[in-house]
């Protein structure tokens, strides 16, 4: 049993700072590093790239919308087109530039908040747009997306690598979408329930959905938080109770391939 | 004898269109194309490769600084190292994504506005910044700096390749710097009189500069203009003679490498 | 009989020209003026209240989303209270500067682009976010919004004038709204039928919807543009035409007030 | 005796929070509020204004270059005619916005990182730009800058108020300018040697340069910092310090006019 840990990183910007980027990189295998639209700089890419580098953890760009003021969490009507060519620039791009630099492998992409949503709603965004774009630049790129979504299925028909991405925080619903986080009980603070969720999720391929049904999910990558230490400190324990049960954690590249 | 010629392209941003480079196309050999921070976006760069490709011009970057509402035309005090990463940002990079997108390949970096003229009077921007950017991404790219000026001497000495570039419709100084365009005489406009200093400087090695002395000039590359109908007449009249005087008008890796 | 012509001027941002403002402004008698977040800059703004000022016509502020790269034309999702201090900012704020600093008043306030469509659909976002941010400012300022719509009557509950305003040149729905511009018909070009069209709006108080069917519509202020030489020919003619046929053409606060 | 004690305040953007504005507005009467361009957004600024309201801190605004990831802090050489139109945008402008409509008044401008050091040496860009901006706008604004500084001369003679500022925590050189960060002891850290400096600027009316010479100072308000739990901490002290050698803190309005 394999599985991979990734967090946003490098998301500081210019005179901001966010992000426990050193600590958290302690506990996960892929950092999905900002691509300075919503989040990130030039400086700030390269010292994520550099910190990633040398602890070992896989890169992976993590473009957004064109919304720095909205951190790239508010949905924005962007079509098809403007999408493939975004993805192109942030990614093949804006990133790949500072990995090469490097002398390290770019291992993936993950669309940031409001675009990694709407791809699971706008078919023609993801499959025209996101996944065209990243295959324009690299078929080899793994695309990350919520698992068992309709992008998933989009991409593999298109020929590109999908990890499944779950999230270690937040509650399900029986289609295996995420309760939106304005309905009550959508995060999960407690560390132990946190813990017995990611145990439930890999070792038993699912999870209990809010409601109590089972809902299967396909777990290639988890998704944990550094941007507070409470966050750091989740990792951390997430990352001890996974290697406890006899789970192998490792860059997305060696569960997906 | 042969040397290349170059124009800035790809200056539109959004609803915003900017150059004639459909047209503009039709006498250069080297495009180069805004990166999208002073100038450009990602569709904008997207078309600009394209039509470079269809129309066989050799596609470089054209990086500036960060700051459309200056159009890159306004010098601001940056250190070396945001040099040296907005560099890769918008080398590496962005536009690498779409020249890679389109099956081409890179051919040179030349900085844009403000930042190409910095770099001639700060020696640490030049080494430490810009050119150890374009070495961060590729060695085999070639820089486009001011003929004989301080910048290609560096690049040189750090086994950079250099196009050395002219400006067809700009007065020189004894020393070959260019005439500040706040002074008279700064800019010629007689499509004849520029024809003319052309030739001089690439079959004869130099031009009369403003006092009537005369600069030893190196010639790699050509600077011309599109932004209107008489920038593209010019342009196209500069090829014709040069080709009439039996100059062969090829992309500038032809003349440098 | 009185109607107010207005347009969206100011469009331009630093290197990039965007409008035939000193020709359009002739016609109008109000000017809707970008505030520097999808389009405008300073300098523009300036220059344009400037024209204003020595053409006569009154100046309203034209805000939008921060979404310059997209010219404020796409949806994005924002809170109303983001819209409410947004619009404090551009409207308040940013243009009145230039107006005061000019020593003349402040008309009206016309939400741009998708800003303007999204009020009409999100009634938070209308009475929340813009109308009380406008209130904010200055309860004295007109809101130029869609004839009839729901922002309408919100503004006018709220105690906020409202100039109802409509488009010369598209085709409408039985029920008051605009043909979207992705279906056939939904822009109207022939110059005649616009200027019938107009004349029907202001002496008949409507016009045939796209089925055939008579809408009736308050018509406060008619939208022209300034965006080509046609766009200008059009706004001449339909002020030409509504002159003979004993309209006055006087600001909006002359016809709301 | 009298003295002003201002601090740069409301300079978080978007999702990054920067400065323990909630405290050191516990110790000072002023409050420099960023405007949007290097740093603040239309929320912070709202939510800054509100806040200096509640704690009866009168309130400027604190205009900067275009430059969000330098954080204003690099030098751009923009014209006087830029600056002018910058400051109205900014001022006048954005922030005046907010006050309004929290129902207060704007007191003064004090120009951000580069551009206050800017104006010192270009008197241009002071006269021309700056204060001829803050003039166009309000000629009742107070004009915050470098205690004894060239642009506090030239604003005086155009009839524009001027807060003399001095930093607590600055070394002086002997003709009045702050020592250059870059220098050892440039910025002092120690809590009561920048107390003991504060009392001699205030009740001397000057303080000992870095080379022992004394330098006067005349002092209408000091600069405080708040962006750390220390900077607070000295903040307080400072005030506490001042009140005990019976020195009356009170807004710049009081002190200047």
């Amino acid at each position: 049993m394999r599985v991979d840990l990734n967090s946003d990183l490098g998301e500081s910007f210019g005179r901001y700072n966010l992000g426990l980027d050193e600590e958290v990189m302690n506990y996960i295998t892929s950092a999905n590093v900002a691509t300075g639209w919503h989040a990130g700089d030039p400086l700030v890419m390269r010292k994520t790239v550099r910190l990633a580098k040398e602890k070992g953890v896989a890169v992976g760009a993590h473009p957004g919308y064109p919304d720095l003021l909205g951190f790239g969490r508010r949905y924005m009507k962007i079509t098809y087109d403007e999408a493939r060519n975004y993805i192109l620039y942030q990614v093949g791009g804006a990133l790949y530039a500072f990995v090469k630099a490097e002398g390290i492998e770019l291992q993936h992409v993950k669309p940031h908040g409001a675009l990694y949503n709407a791809l699971v709603k706008e078919e023609k965004l993801a499959r025209g747009g996101v996944i065209e774009g990243i295959a324009d630049f690299d078929k080899n790129l793994i695309f990350v997306t919520l698992s068992g979504s309709r992008p998933a299925v989009i991409a593999e028909e298109m020929g590109v690598k999908v990890a499944h991405e779950v999230f270690a925080d937040r509650a399900y619903n029986p289609d295996g979408t995420l309760v939106s986080r304005s309905k009550p009980g959508a995060v999960i603070e407690d560390k132990e329930e946190i813990a017995e969720r990611v145990i439930s999720m890999v070792k038993d391929g699912g999870v209990r959905a809010i409601n109590g049904e089972w809902v299967e999910l396909k777990v290639d990558t988890i998704c944990l938080h550094g941007d507070n230490p409470k966050a750091v400190e989740i990792a951390a324990h997430i990352r001890r109770v996974l290697e406890e049960e006899g789970v192998k954690i490792v860059p997305m590249r060696e569960v997906v391939l």
